[in-house]
């Protein structure tokens, strides 16, 4: 349950006097969420998603939604902001910070095919490239800063085995940084649960609360290390096929850049620690009163620890 | 048929490289059009309609595809405008202006009832709120000064007893000028086939061609005169219950002002008057070479005929 600020039918009716949306005709919890308080709402002109943000300040929420209404309006399938009467996107509900989005179709899947990846792959490229005329800018708030602090809270609770690959992989990627490969604002979290498909397509890419600006390779290999794992209960290792085809169909929308071919095995790295740090954090150190579904720190570990393994050995196209 | 600048599939496929929405998979003219050249259009992301104006100006197109896109944040169920990767909402297309808008599901109604009728009032009173925040202007193309222009033009073709009506009824017109009734972008033209319900309910409101700013009771009084007569083919008088629920939902979303309800009347009439002159034109000074679908003027000359007769005597709420 994740209903942290809960809302009234008769309270929303008044508020949603402020939108063009028409009038209530449903309201429903919306279980899964684990940050925010989120709702279905449908009204008699449409369906929609309003989260209630409980930790995102203002400067945040207003990159994420400026970029969600930006992307959505070059087409790319993720949910759309909707601006009140005052044109606003962001609003205030029961004292947070509110905003209504359009629902979207479809269903997250748990095993995606090759072609499914391709199409993945494709839709990132075209989100990478639909993203670079987006005027706002927020440092991916999950990059190399946050890793380093995150990585001295967590340690003290990780064993002598975990503490070496922690510190190793620290003092590996500090000694690369890659202000040249090509950046933009990235999804950072575009995990398969964040991926809707509908009729055999990608219906809807959602949640975009974890988004900043950084290079867009990181975006490709935080979908590789989801996406394309041989069997994510049993082997982490990365599928070559599919892996493949995520890669073989982003270039084909986006060439990659011989640098970004050079720091792909580097950059899985990277994508691997900073969710294996934040399933530490989550469960080391959880916030008080949250209700958090923890995930396994371990499963992250082990990513972490079989790309480091594997190396420069990564699958690449051509 | 109505495509007036064709466009291969080969030709297609390369200017969508400008966009990101995908690779083609269908590309289907559209026979309805009258104005401008329209193609269905899918890719592998989603479903679009691509228009190439053939008339209008890139004045009026920033109008159009602006209003479009605002309406569409606002969650008002029109066509939205994908912009290209220069963030553009207007291209160019074998010489011509074009768009490409989101396709809308849903099919028009030759009879809407009670209940579609009030629901097109609601709709349109939320679409007049939420065009207040647009900020860009255009004054009615089709508003009094073009009304008179055109009378001058199509009178020598229409007979004396015509001549009479539109004689009396510029006339009349001129005496009531309506500086303070509420003004804001309205749609102008929004008949039962510019109008898609599916389920039951409204799923788009289309071509808005033909917006401008003007009274927003011009554009219920255009509703009215199309979606509530008794019988369009024989009794173009209004249905007192249709134009009831379309005037008490519009009313429900925003109350009417005193001035509004005294200029009711008057805008019935102005609207078919606008329309009268249009077919008219339409009819007896059709554009070289154009291929239109020429609606009957009686039809409106008609529909005038009885506003004026009814006089004060038309259907209000309360």
């Amino acid at each position: 349950m994740s209903v942290f600020t809960p809302v009234t039918p008769e309270r929303l009716v008044h508020w949603l006097t402020r939108y063009s949306v028409g009038v209530l005709t449903e309201l429903q919890p919306i279980a899964e969420g684990i940050e925010n308080t989120n709702y279905f709402v449908a009204t008699t002109q449409g369906r929609f998603v309003l989260t209630l943000f409980e930790k995102l300040g203002a400067g945040e929420l207003s990159f994420y939604l400026g970029l969600m209404a930006h992307l959505a309006r070059h087409g790319i399938p993720c949910p759309a902001p909707i601006a009140d009467l005052s044109d606003n996107l962001l609003g205030n509900l029961n004292g947070k910070p509110a905003a209504l989005v359009t629902r979207l179709p479809g269903r997250s899947l748990e095993q995606p095919s090759r072609e499914q990846c391709a199409q993945l792959g494709a839709l990132l490229a075209r989100m990478h490239l639909a993203g670079r005329s987006y005027g706002a800018f927020l440092e991916n708030p999950r990059g190399a800063k946050w890793c380093r602090a995150t990585a001295s809270q967590v340690r003290p609770f990780i064993n002598p085995d975990c503490q070496r690959l922690l510190d190793e992989e620290l003092r590996f990627q500090a000694l690369y940084r890659f202000p040249d490969l090509p950046r933009g604002p990235v999804h950072a979290d575009l995990f398969r649960d964040n991926t809707l498909f509908e009729a055999g397509g990608i219906s809807g890419v959602i949640d975009f609360y974890f988004a900043g600006v950084d290079c867009w390779l990181f975006d490709v290999a935080v979908c590789a290390n989801d996406w394309c794992l041989v069997d994510p209960a049993r082997n982490r290792r990365l599928d070559t096929e599919r892996t493949l085809a995520l890669l073989g169909a982003y270039a084909e929308a986006r060439a990659f850049t011989a640098l970004e071919r050079g720091a792909w095995p580097l950059m899985l790295r990277a994508a691997a620690l900073r969710f294996w740090l934040s399933r530490l954090h989550d469960f080391h150190l959880p916030r008080a009163g949250e209700l958090v579904r923890v995930h396994d720190p371990e499963h992250f570990r082990d990513v972490l620890a079989l790309r480091a393994a594997a190396d420069f050995a990564a699958p690449w196209p051509g």
